[in-house]
């Protein structure tokens, strides 16, 4: 019989100590940022059967919610420090919490990001992280600072994990090693930390946002805060792998509202496109221009030749879709 | 139909500005101790037919989820600051989220309290909020720092909310006066924040804890801790008002092991007993010397003539109890 202190002792209390003054075990957690850094603080809830299948991998998950948490101190440009984990489990399955803490930290510690508290209860599996990383005052990448002139950029490629949820649910004809390759982008995500350090330790850009939810939704959040408009290029849109070798209509529409691709979007001055490809050369991520912020408010929606497109297409609303 | 960002935006965002140089909105918020403070950060998750019954009230919920992670900023003595919400909901009921809010903002004002950000999403209905305090390096009250001649202390009263408890279950036969009266101390419990401040900041205390497990199981964590025992006078333990008007054998078993007081359990040396009751008046909080902590390992439980007592007493555990 595993309790509930047993199991947080076996697969989540590590002997190593951080960078936190008090970690798991006591009623909080102690931490300070470094002197004259802000925190930078984000939650995210992941639920079965909405943000990942019943069943799914135990090790996949415990790597995709930490993901998913660090792509949005990413989207801020702030160097992780640490995080809380609550976590509701139909029953303390020993395989399940070996492999799920497994997958947790080995993206925890390739991003020197530390466990330092959290709940573990019994009920429908729940698992919801808060993130902690810090940041010099006044470099956080906002979703409100798009200046009209900016060139819009999206990092690595999108549209494969949307390609994945297509295969999977028979929406959309895939083979078995296709599913797998666009799949693994789906479970395992790779948040673009690394980027976001560099793009706000340096100053390169200035709106930054990560795409979760399908990059005209979230780009649209960057519009509205910004008091801006974009023009944006669909066929400039980086696919991903899998999804470039589909038919022109999948890609357009995958790339630019697929969601899951936890890549950053983000807005910087013409001035800085020569700095912004040497940061991302130095953080081993590729960035694209895909279009400009304009005064006109709204987004245009343009081909290759720079022609307007109609695209059908809806972001991603955990109330909305059923 | 309410949206997902619609729902933030009624529910949850507030005009007014707080602390946090930026709050809801973004990727993450951002926020600062002030200088020279730490943090001190707690999750708490609650689970529908778990920590609540199906169909609770909202407003209770809104109370009850926040006055939890309180407690554990008040068992370290922090000064309250921020959280986050994450939330899982079955569906998105007008109702439900302007009373769920109405309780959660009424306890974070009296608090100072401000919601920094947090998650929505659809699911089986579960709540997970992470609080920030701040404290001055030091002078956290530990778990570990309990020393062999300190006073035992709990504030407060014990176990009205598991003889509500016994009551909804029909365990026991309360009847609607004596059942609402100690349902308000299950519902809607007062974390002392006041309390764990004044012993903090005055370092009044060594060692604490919040009491939501039952005192049996809670104390233990500090004994284990700070590698030292206790003797606990049973019959000191200061009963609820409904709890306090039934037989000794209920009183003493639900003082003793009852769970879901979020009072606290703090020891302190003997030199600070006038010290400690006026601090406890200052806040409005009444305290009760309940024991001593003691060289010798284990925990002595006595009844008022200080005979040993053997109660059958287990702490609530989330995996263990069905």
């Amino acid at each position: 019989m595993l309790s509930e202190f047993d199991l947080i002792k076996q697969y989540f209390k590590r002997p190593r100590p951080g960078r936190a003054a008090l970690g798991i075990g006591d009623d909080c957690a102690l931490l300070a940022p470094s002197p004259g850094m802000q925190m930078a603080i984000s939650s995210d809830m992941l639920v079965e059967d909405r943000h990942f299948f019943a069943g799914a991998d135990a090790r996949m998950l415990g790597h995709k919610c930490l993901a998913v948490n660090l792509s949005d101190l990413a989207a801020m440009g702030a160097r992780p420090v640490a995080f809380t984990l609550a976590l509701a489990l139909p029953a303390a399955n020993r395989d399940w919490l070996a492999g799920f803490a497994a997958g947790l930290f080995a993206l925890a510690d390739q991003h020197g990001c530390e466990l330092i508290g959290g709940d573990t209860t019994k009920g429908p599996l729940n698992i919801c992280i808060t993130i902690f990383g810090e940041l010099a005052p006044g470099h956080a990448l906002r979703r409100d600072a798009a200046i009209a002139g900016d060139d819009l950029w999206i990092s690595g490629t999108l549209g494969d994990a949307r390609l994945a949820l297509a295969g999977y649910r028979k929406e959309y004809p895939l083979d078995a090693a296709a599913l797998l390759a666009a799949g693994a982008r789906m479970h395992t995500p790779s948040p673009r930390v690394a980027l976001g350090m560099a793009l706000a330790d340096a100053r390169l850009a200035h709106a930054a946002i990560d795409i979760s939810d399908g990059l005209v939704g979230d780009l649209g959040h960057i519009l509205a805060a910004s008091k801006v408009g974009a023009t944006l290029d669909v066929d400039a849109l980086p696919a991903g792998p899998v999804l470039a070798a589909q038919p022109q209509a999948l890609r357009r529409s995958f790339c630019a509202a697929g969601g899951d691709d936890y890549e950053l979007c983000f807005t910087a001055p013409r001035s800085r496109r020569d700095a912004i490809v040497a940061a991302a050369h130095a953080s081993g991520t590729a960035v694209t221009r895909v279009g400009t912020i304009d005064a006109a408010p709204g987004l245009r929606l343009v081909d290759g030749a720079g022609h307007a497109l109609d695209l059908q297409l809806a972001a991603f609303d955990h109330f909305a879709s059923a």
